[in-house]
């Protein structure tokens, strides 16, 4: 009975595609949350406190990091993040289904913490095309490129890690598999209601 | 690596829709075996030794039984029904996806000997609308209709050992959210190529 929301956990190298595939999940699944971080950097212009980020001072994160108020939390470029954890519990108990996107190093603090999920990883169909997608995006310096797919590397190495595998090489075949298995995983017992079988069979 | 093919097992009381689940399975996955039982019972007319059953005579079956040659075997109105373990185990070895159309019974039998397959039960909307469904066949006199009622809700009240449940309201949507099951337990990293991730990442 403690499963009642899916937690679902997408993590996938920088050009893999995911934020595309959680874009079509939000059109597609309008309940499904997103979890909203906690950071230390500051707004940028049009950033709201509690629609976007939770904006707090490094003191503050790290009192809140030594109470365990965090699911998953990393440094990235001298800035904190962090997942808060009893509002993701919370949201679960109410029925609700949650994503999040986050790094290799996020989803195996949130198996290690929570204890629950269900945890995806996209793959780019090769390293060839992972670098011609970043390429063409025309956002990152060669150099940026270069470390992009270093990173790449370290983290499809860990992808024994996650329960599913997605290779994004047609995004409609990604999206479509990405969709099943959360049909599939709203179809076991522990996400139906807990009455069921007694409702079914009293109904004569 | 113990698994490569998938082994899928359907269970659900009769009149649920099972049959047609299936048909539509066979259309859509051409390439999914359907394990071929051995039986005491004679032939019917049209049907062919190795293709509809392998039919053998008691004496065998119990020998074969009693050599643990069956992943489930059941005695149903004086005439033995099995389906051979090896036969199975060879085909998912092979990389074939197969499935197990069997009863509670059988699907418990299957865990226990095989240890492993994916566990489906398909349930009625209700047991008022599985008596329609029952009496609109009109292949079953009364008393019949009433065993089966009594057999199925025996049958629900073991669904808690499957691993995922399937309502058969509409067919369309119990299709789908089925077909959704099959396409991501594929998914799993065990279902997928062993080389896959150095395979992605030589790719330079």
């Amino acid at each position: 009975m403690a499963n009642k929301g899916l937690l679902i956990i997408l993590s996938a190298p920088s050009g893999a595609g995911k934020s595309t595939l959680i874009s079509l999940l939000k059109r597609d699944f309008p309940s499904l949350e997103f979890s909203i971080s906690y950071t230390t950097r500051k707004p940028r212009p049009g950033e709201v406190h509690g629609r976007d980020y939770f904006f707090v001072s490094e003191t503050e994160f790290l009192q809140l990091r030594d109470n365990a108020f965090f699911a998953e939390w990393a440094k990235v470029h001298a800035h904190y993040y962090g997942t808060p954890k009893n509002q993701v519990l919370e949201s679960l108990q109410k029925g609700k289904d949650i994503i999040f996107d986050i790094d290799v190093q996020g989803a195996k603090q949130v198996r290690a913490n929570l204890k629950k999920g269900v945890f995806i990883f996209i793959f780019p169909p090769s390293l060839k095309e992972l670098k011609n997608r970043l390429q063409k995006r025309q956002t990152d310096d060669p150099q940026t490129i270069e470390l992009r797919l270093k990173n790449a590397i370290e983290e499809i190495k860990e992808a024994h890690f996650f329960d599913y595998w997605i290779i994004n090489d047609k995004l409609e075949q990604a999206y479509s598999q990405l969709k099943s298995i959360i049909i599939a995983e709203k179809l076991k017992p522990c996400y139906q209601p807990e009455n069921l079988i007694e409702e079914i069979i009293k109904d004569e």
